[in-house]
């Protein structure tokens, strides 16, 4: 908090000054002043006295050391309330930045290893059952889409909360000649609360902002879990880097998914977060409650939590190592393209729930000779289709019930076809690299 | 539901029929199917089978029932997955418009309650103590502001759940020559999902939209919670309208604020229903696993409680009546224009903090004697404040020392002077009304 | 509720009565009254007018409308307050006997479960990779273990709750000669609450009651992702009966785990539930507010949900197929009794880091080899060891690197052996048919 | 934790040397090394190595560095997950036992306050409108009604956590002969846990201590609610020692008191907490996962919060000052007695509803006439009932009319009569005081 308060106060005797609410000189104390103070945190030369309450006051006191009476005219034209309101927000748009810069590194690497699994076969599960096959890069992707929405409330969340509460005083303005404008333009703020009650008891922006945290942690979790059970042995599907798994000093194939298990553990904390702030506000009468000094260790909490977790993540996800062939054999399990072979024979002019009856008897007697679909021959499939019309089925049925034939076949806007895959990251990536 | 997916499947078809994945006729026969189907629910003849499930597979059985094979087409290229996605956006996007609608009226109804109050003088609070005197008109707009802030979170809300997740499939995409993009179109999406496994699992849109809702409920308990302070005898600020209340056969004088009351108690509700979803997705594997389907209770009570509480709030506030001459007379009980005082001292070259003790020796000289600033005379408040120039002060403190001087000093963008309180409503109007 | 309303309003009655503060006549009328309603209401015949806001409004105007005058008595010394916190304890108590029966047989299920897979062999697991090989029956007792603590938590809470409220009036008690102690023993409290103030606005109860819901639906959650892995074609450690599971029209072989998923869904809805209940008790004065009508919904919801899912769990569990060739094949995956190898050299007085090391590059061997530690011989143990004795490892090792030997070997009460096991199961029986 | 992981670590020793499975000298080594740490630990001496990870590996690299090959056995028939689980119970039930004692010393407080006023009057509220009149001892004895039942919550709490998990070792158990009745005898834990799978893996004591403290601090926020209420000048119930508020520079009258609204804020952090803990055991697979590292953090934040909260609380509630002239004119402004004077005519035979009819018609004429009913004259207030027969209300209605009169009529079990309170108060102090 110390860098942006200076930032703020910088901001504001600066503005004084140009008002001629405090001399030029004054502020050139305070400026020379607070450099230094800036200064001495930097290089860890400032001695923080717990008797000063909070950061604010520390600096403040220490400023007033520094450079005598100019330093007690800092507050003028401000109060507490509208000070820290004001210290809160260049916080959270900081931290909202470097969240975003996160955000951004982790899609382009899941990008670069979806490029390299873009025709990748793996098992597309609902409930946890084998369904169709996918492509690991339409699979992958669909974490890009996510982790895009996420970025996109961030910079929605941030355009609300960069709005200036500073002159909004202890709540109801002041009877300075201030310029808030000037002050919001030093700070990049893009405009200036219109209502100074609402300025200095607004915490909206710290909900939103955990609101956010949880939506992303969630998909995190959900990433995770994939990640939890693809490493495990009854999957199989992947292999993490040694430095994101903790092993056993006794079973040296062992390994364990630390950071994923990790993440999707500190999924809870950022829920809480939220409710923390939730509670925190419910019911609280206008203007300024001191119930509102709670608010900054859930906020900060989910900010470092998410920026620690996606760091961590930006820097995994590009070595997760895919095993292609365990990927391939789990497709086998589940008669994947008996929904393809029922799509084909729609195609040629079976009623769809005709199709569907012919497909079920299929998967029965393949299911009974222990045979995957595309393993029939030509005349086993028709007979155990039971058609009518056998002929109705022809060779070109192989290109459809081979898992790359279903896969290709998905071809467009957000198919898993790997020519909409290499589409999707195309795009993808353009937008990452602006 | 049901409206919305008829309306989806009409949308569906007409782009089978366009494609030619179905013929014309069929696709005439499903409209004319779906519209009847529409109309005996809305003239309440539909006969709803328990039997079936859900809304979806009624309204396909009833299809079927009237049109015979042609109906069995329609689910040609979806799948229940992408069907039940589509539908739960079109009805959160339809919620969502008319949310936005009350919190406009909402919005109304508080500029012209603020404008009749602009220059009402009451007690602004920190801490719940009196701290400076306040115009009721600002103290209103604060919740303008507020709600603002609300509607533009629901409008970023909204554009990113108006993507269209049909064609999907069940998680892969489809093999048909699906024109996603004409679909979108007809439905007024603005766009298509890019990723097939995110289209038929992301719920995104439904935890941002009520983690909106919990905000907009927050902003309601904290008026709520005013609005029962205000009315209770302590306080004695406002009345109610008879119809927002309920009374007591024996004590015809008494009024509880129900409204209120109520409104301030449904915020758990709706925070709770927000946990609900956060807790439903967390760690889900991809795609569709079946504890979504839990996924529609928590968002529609949020929305239809939402809707309902800014009705009745858009309806109450235009009709609370304020008592200005118990606000002022209660302004009166915290020398609430102490820090007028003190500006000005400071104005007229004084340092800050020798300011501050005047002011403070003045406070406790008229605590003593029960009077307010404002009520002693100049010689008296020049000997309280215990100055070394007494002339320090003149007769123009008492424009300073008054309620109205006070209010109006703080003339700035935000501030509580009614000249920005005018400025405020005008511009919100002109918002409100495009 | 109407059946607890008419409960309590008939020993509130009878005490009046016995109190003479109500003659006998008057009882004996208000008495085969709501004896009337009461079978009204059994045999559907009773018509509840909406116009009457609530149960307990519909049951004293039709009360009024059989009897007369005599009817209107019935609320004399009681008040809306204490009467409608009275009826929600009664009707939460008789929710936590039907819960706690089926927790009951619920545990019962597992038992017999567990019984029948006392020696079946499966991995356990940590961090979802194999750790050591257990018994199914023992992994059966955890939740065995789990649920009889949610049993006694329930009890707990409904000793806390059998608290009578009647006799609070609206806050602060009546001047009529009630006799409370008497209408607690006529309802089965086991005393009276000892503050009005607190009797009419406490929700601990509820607010308990949901928290103890929260933990029994997180142990259902973690059982429910154990049944939906087990299910998976990858573990494939399981079957569930089908009319637990949904299929698919064309994949015959495939099921759905309908009933885990959902469950597992359903804990958010209940912990939402409890969010909700603490969110709208925050902050509320005494005594009475009309926020307290929100309880009611989060508590119900929360009852029904538990008693649904419990049912459908106890009559789920006993049925449930395991399939111990499959996991057997699973803990040969994990080199599971490599800690068993360890305990045996520290045994034979090698130090434990020591022997760590030994077994890690035993380990390391055997995955060379493709091979279990238990397959390779003897000498190719000791030297895959490199022990500088290399005869401390005896033929006795293999009892112990066997499957069956190293669950054996963990004969302590909570230990995995098939005897403590099946001693676990015993000793739950006892307890659970007193 | 350090403190409880040398707790459980000696005892485990001791165990394994009255087993054997150690040697009575490796034990006295252990000991000795472990006291020393302790004493470091104490004394400051302690040098913590962040590489380390945890405070469990810091001490077990100290006891080697101290003792040598001795220090190794310690982790014989032991792991990291059993260790763990161990000490966090220790720890929590330490922490149950202080927020237990600070319990019994803040209804001490409410005791000894209530006892100065068993008989002064107050307003006693719903829907914060005046209802009736209550006695201030009676208000705050419900206050120990409800942390009553809080530390019945804790102790039952406790009971559930007070099982030793040690033994459990890694998941599965131990092939080492241990004895864990010994283990938990030394530890005074009540008895072992029956199943080594839920022995490392249950976090429900955490759960439920976190929902505990959450009730417990719903309590404090209600009160807190009600102290910032009083303090108000709107309201003027109380004053609160300066110590538990801050003031201004430069409005030395004015109050704001901090600990009751910074109590209310933390209501939202402890709420947090116990969304995070469910969150984060939601859906986990048995046994042990990395996620439940994060189970400490809410755990001993809410444990503390709790702690310091009760603390603060405990040595303020003596101190409020009330202001009884303040409180009974507040009680003159709601017709507070209007349900005894409908009491006493339906005790003269009127019926119920004819009773409130002419109170309600008496109310209205002492409203217009801006007079308490009380000081009507007997035939004023005869004709403002408009009674048919007049001498139905005699002299003695003055006796229920004064505010006296009316709690004192309220005299049973939990009713608001000062003979009641002081009967309450010395029930509580000799539970309180065993």
């Amino acid at each position: 908090m110390a860098e942006v308060d200076i930032q703020g106060s910088l901001a504001h005797a600066q503005m004084l000054s140009e008002q001629e609410i405090i001399t030029k000189q004054d502020f050139e104390q305070i400026q020379s002043g607070l450099l230094q103070i800036h200064s001495e945190i930097l290089s860890d030369h400032f001695t923080w006295q717990l008797a000063l309450e909070d950061v604010h006051l520390n600096i403040e006191a220490r400023l007033t050391h520094l450079i005598g009476d100019a330093g007690k005219k800092l507050h003028t034209a401000r109060s507490r309330n509208d000070q820290v309101a004001t210290d809160i927000r260049l916080w959270t748009r900081q931290a909202i930045d470097q969240i975003l810069e996160e955000l951004r590194q982790l899609r382009l690497g899941f990008c670069q290893l979806a490029e390299q699994h873009a025709s990748t076969i793996m098992p597309g599960f609902t409930h946890l059952q084998v369904a169709q096959p996918i492509t690991v890069g339409h699979h992958l992707m669909a974490y890009v889409a996510m982790f895009t929405r996420d970025a996109s409330r961030l910079e929605d969340c941030r355009k609300r909360l960069n709005v200036l509460p500073l002159g909004s005083a202890a709540l109801a303005g002041t009877s300075y000649p201030i310029n808030r404008e000037r002050v919001a333009e030093l700070l990049q703020f893009d405009s200036v609360c219109q209502n100074s009650l609402d300025g200095v008891s607004d915490r909206d922006f710290a909900i939103e902002f955990c609101a956010v945290a949880s939506i992303i942690m969630t998909h995190i979790s959900r990433f995770s879990e994939e990640l939890i059970l693809w490493m495990s042995p009854q999957f199989g599907f992947i292999d993490l880097p040694d430095r994101f798994c903790t092993g056993s000093s006794i079973m040296p194939q062992k390994k364990n998914p630390d950071v994923p298990e990790l993440a999707r553990g500190k999924t809870g904390r950022v829920n809480g977060n939220l409710v923390s702030l939730l509670t925190l506000m419910k019911g609280q009468p206008l203007a300024y409650n001191k119930d509102n000094q709670e608010d900054k260790e859930p906020l900060f909490d989910s900010a470092d939590t998410l920026l620690d977790t996606l760091k961590i993540f930006a820097d995994m996800v590009p070595h997760i190592q895919f095993k292609p062939e365990n990927l391939r054999s789990a497709v086998g399990k589940g008669f994947a393209t008996a929904t393809d072979l029922a799509d084909y024979l729609v195609r040629k002019g079976m009623a769809f729930r005709d199709a569907h009856e012919a497909v079920a008897n299929a998967v029965k007697v393949s299911a009974n000779l222990g045979l995957d679909l595309s393993q029939l021959s030509l005349d086993a499939l028709r007979e155990a289709c039971e058609l009518a019309r056998p002929e109705m089925i022809g060779e070109d049925i192989y290109a459809v019930l081979t898992l790359e034939g279903s896969v290709n076949s998905r071809n467009h806007t957000g198919g898993t076809a790997p020519e909409q895959v290499l589409k999707a990251i195309s795009k993808a990536k353009i937008e990452l690299n602006p």
